[in-house]
């Protein structure tokens, strides 16, 4: 077993990751006030993990309510949220139950929500099933639901007591996803580490065909990446660099997502085309080589990842990023690539340039 | 003008009392980093008040966002909590624009909650026009809404940037709304200030009159008492007394609304009459004398206030309780007068001396 600590002052916790983690109930009953918890799932997990999970707690004396929503992006909202909030006050749960979302970044994102917010906050603990979620979202305190004018629009910084990331349950993450994971695994090596971007191309077919001790190795080199920034920067409000930084690829990403409609792209897939956008563009700043764009390129291909983003013109590109959270007093910040290895955000890239590195990446 | 802070380290922030400061711009101006701003307020207060506001900022060039809401806490719920949302990011809001919230308890609560999740978060600034809200509401970070299962059950912690209580603005405030503010105010001598206690007695009808300077002092001296009561418990984690303490009456008195559906009671009228079925629970633990429940009684009569709870039956008010944010792991913790001027959490009441205390405050 891997651990880390994301270092937060009072707020601290530890992110432990490896195979077999699921069925080790006294990790989280630690962190069970009174033994009373809601594990909040979906209908893929469910069935493969809840038990897993849930039996072995019950057996330690935890009394748990399980809350099965439906799985997907597109749920990702107030209805099913609110689903949430229903069956929580349904069994009479008060502020010290313990809410564990079991599952991706939209359950991690939903339940962290329902936690920050249910009777203004309770203990929270996330179990992330997908590698999206082990490597990112589960860690960090972003939590909040999708708003029919934009993703992520509302929500909370609300921080888990405890990451569990279980690994075996890789093992059953349908391709795409497993793909999915990785555009944001290669983004931490093009944002901060180069060292570990080479490693990346080098053992990208071993993480590809889901190596335990590869998986191991990415998860918590990207969950240190994750914390040191974090760390530095917990509510996202450096002026400069700090956590937006781990927005690379996101703003391009959040229009094609708004754009296609919740839940037709995943969201590495978005991030994945967005980070080869903003790779063209760092490229027309004159920051990469034409070779080094390549070099993105060929590595998000080879994570299975798409390369190209949906033409839906570079105006409505232009409007759905300005909705973006990253905007400040209007003007277009965006995360570039001042070398590989390296993040900048930059406000001063000029919109013609912007609208060419759109249009580059979405026609062949 | 009076001034005070609360002390939460990096989250302090001063409360300033006094007549006039409506149309004071520097004093919000101060804390809107881009100059950008929205009003959030009510179709009550709007005419009153919103352009006293809105136009010295204007003037000062601040770029203004104006949303009326309706009025009334049958309205502090999801729907409403969307309208803001959507004119937020309708008008293109970001993350460094200030909400601020011109009204009384709901509109604070609402605007509060909204600038708590907003993208994660935006700077908040509180202008209540309300005694209930000069007093109590708008100092401390609590916001929410109502769930259809109970009061106040989704929220967030949320501290403004600064609370303006603009004195002159009582001068419209309805006399059922007066007395409803004068709940929490008797609510601070009761539970931690027997001095103020006994100005109340000997001052009620200057405060029934809004004699400006009684206003003034009881304002502040209500706000020196919360702020220290949140400076030591901001997040009512205390296991013992700290914040819970500022609930006294509430938790009879959430039952009362609930009960009645919202809005057809004041809060204050719920917590009046919850504060005295308190004093009387208190009185059959052997705490107060009967003299001295009439001795609260009659300052609630003299505030204009209910002091007879609604007859919902015992069984119902236990079961509306039970929903409370204050129960902890099943046990029901009030809180109760130890003697006048000390509250304390005591969660060890017989279940019969509660349904006694409230039958008792029910009937003539």
């Amino acid at each position: 077993m891997r651990s880390l600590n994301v270092r937060l002052g009072e707020r601290s916790y530890p992110i432990l990751i490896g195979a077999g983690l699921l069925t080790q109930a006294e990790l989280p009953l630690a962190q069970l006030p009174t033994r009373r918890a809601a594990i909040v799932t979906n209908l893929t997990v469910a069935p493969l993990y809840l038990e897993k999970l849930a039996a072995p707690l019950r057996a330690a004396g935890a009394k748990l309510t399980e809350i099965v929503l439906p799985d997907g992006e597109q749920h990702k909202n107030w209805e099913t949220l609110n689903r949430i909030y229903d069956a929580l006050l349904a069994e009479h749960c008060d502020r010290s139950t313990t809410i564990i979302a079991l599952g991706g970044g939209v359950i991690g994102d939903l339940a962290g929500f329902a936690a920050a917010t249910y009777q203004r906050g309770v203990p929270f603990i996330q179990v992330p099933t997908t590698l999206l979620a082990q490597v990112d979202s589960s860690v960090g305190g972003k939590t909040g639901i999708n708003h029919p004018r934009g993703k992520n629009m509302i929500g909370a910084f609300w921080q888990p007591k405890l990451v569990l990331a279980a690994t075996d349950t890789l093992k059953t993450l349908p391709e795409r996803e497993l793909s999915a994971g990785l555009a944001e695994v290669v983004k931490y090596g093009l944002i901060r580490d180069l060292p570990f971007l080479e490693w990346l191309e080098e053992n990208m077919d071993r993480l590809r065909s889901r190596d335990g001790a590869a998986l191991g190795y990415a998860i918590e080199r990207c969950c240190i990446n994750k914390a040191e920034v974090v760390a530095a920067d917990e509510y996202e409000t450096a002026r400069e660099g700090g956590r937006a930084l781990l927005n690379l690829g996101h703003t391009f990403g959040h229009a094609i997502e708004t754009g296609m409609g919740y839940g037709v792209w995943l969201h590495g897939e978005a991030v994945a085309a967005g980070m080869l956008m903003a790779a063209e563009l760092s490229r027309r700043l004159g920051w990469l080589a034409h070779a080094e764009v390549l070099r993105v390129r060929q590595l998000l291909v080879r994570a299975g990842l798409p390369v190209q983003g949906v033409a839906l013109g570079a105006g409505r590109y232009l409007e759905l990023m300005g909705h973006d959270k990253k905007v400040v007093a209007g003007r277009m910040r965006l995360v570039l690539l001042k070398r590989l290895g390296e993040a900048v955000t930059w406000a001063d890239a000029p919109p013609a340039e912007i609208i060419a590195a759109i249009e580059a990446c979405c026609h062949e």
